[in-house]
């Protein structure tokens, strides 16, 4: 997979995508990150690419120009438009691991981040596939959304994850937040590690587990817990659970 | 004020903090971001952090003793405790402006990235008062996490933004979202800036963009929409549109 990641802060990546899997993803050939410096299509000697906004406000806004100049440099490079054009910006659809399933099937993507005030409307009109935020919370730019986007997304191409079975139990990825982990040392202070996780039963800590993830997301994400994540063995669970409560209140 | 990242990959911050708004507050002496990796406080000669999770299962699980000493570490360099210790992880609460804002008031914060299949359950226990995910995706590790939050906080701490009016005009800060935006050029091939904001008429013009506002907020983020955000005009506005619909219905 291709990714052109257009900004004006080429910079602000070099140390995200120079560690852990994505590095090893773009050593191995499965996944090739590029950068491009919209001021480099300024068109202009002073290198500027935004402006005031028309009709007043606060703040600059990126100009079409030298981003449409940027996507075509891109396109020329890669032999063709892609299908998939993002743009991050706060007023797109929130991104999840649906969206970071569904781009990661692109042959090449351009993501584009935003910056300023904005980004001058006709540029989503003339290029934009998809415009996508990271959640409800107002940052700089959308260097760090891109970096999250790219993150997602090579995670789900194939081969870049050593184990699958990593990648199938992280959460989200079954519906379900997941359940508590321990490790060594057994005792810690006061705290020890619950005595199911030592039995060897690998039948009952597989139940204890999914009882746990099923608990945290009823106590946490309780909009998770929807009918299609469920399956028999869980509703037996939330029964049993269910049960428990009334007892409780019954006594 | 002071943030403290603990992180196995303290290079993966070297990029996204030298640039822009957090560079200049952290000039200022507004800001003061220290990261410590957690490595150096693994308590062994091959220097690991994590071991395999009790229980079985796939991937690696940080363990406690070199958190709470880096934890440990931080407490004593800032001479107490922090107020606040936010774990970065898959199952904690969606992270939004609100938590922004509400986290921007502490003196001093700790962020732990968490990584691998997870962080030993009694780091949580012992430690941590907040657990936070920055959205419904699955993503290497807490860094890019823990980057997002740093930008978002930072931004809500007085005078880190030079135009007050900047941070107050954006996106989820009025609780819907921005309007679009123009700038030059006014004709980009057979696209036109809206006459309206050419037109010097103010009053029409904030009217307009409160009205876009709306309209883009109802199409692609309904549930934004909420009673609390609108005021008097809005609900004027809402009723026009509402309006507007039935006669087209009617016809």
């Amino acid at each position: 997979m291709k990714i052109d990641v257009l900004t004006l802060f080429p910079e602000m990546f070099s140390g995200p995508f120079d560690s852990s899997i994505i590095k090893r993803a773009r050593d191995r050939g499965l996944l090739e990150i590029c950068f491009t410096d919209i001021r480099d299509f300024s068109g202009n000697k002073h290198n500027t690419v935004d402006d005031t906004p028309y009709g007043g406000g606060a703040g600059m806004v990126m100009q079409t120009p030298p981003i449409m100049r940027a996507l075509e440099y891109v396109r020329n490079k890669r032999g063709g438009m892609p299908a998939r054009v993002v743009l991050m910006c706060p007023t797109g659809l929130t991104f999840d691991q649906y969206w970071a399933r569904d781009l990661a099937r692109e042959e090449h993507l351009v993501i584009i981040c935003g910056h300023y005030e904005g980004v001058d409307e006709r540029v989503r009109e003339l290029a934009v596939t998809d415009e996508l935020s990271i959640g409800d919370y107002v940052l700089t730019g959308g260097e760090l959304p891109a970096m999250v986007v790219v993150d997602a997304v090579s995670r789900m191409i194939p081969g870049v994850l050593g184990e699958k079975a990593s990648a199938e139990e992280d959460s989200f990825y079954q519906g379900l937040l997941e359940y508590p982990q321990y490790t060594r040392p057994c005792v810690y202070g006061e705290l020890s590690v619950p005595e199911i996780l030592m039995s060897g039963h690998h039948e009952r800590i597989r139940l204890w587990r999914r009882r746990q993830a099923l608990l945290k997301t009823l106590e946490r994400r309780p909009d998770l817990l929807r009918e299609e994540v469920l399956n028999s063995e869980d509703r037996g669970i939330l029964r049993e659970i269910m049960e428990h409560i009334q007892g409780i209140i019954k006594r």
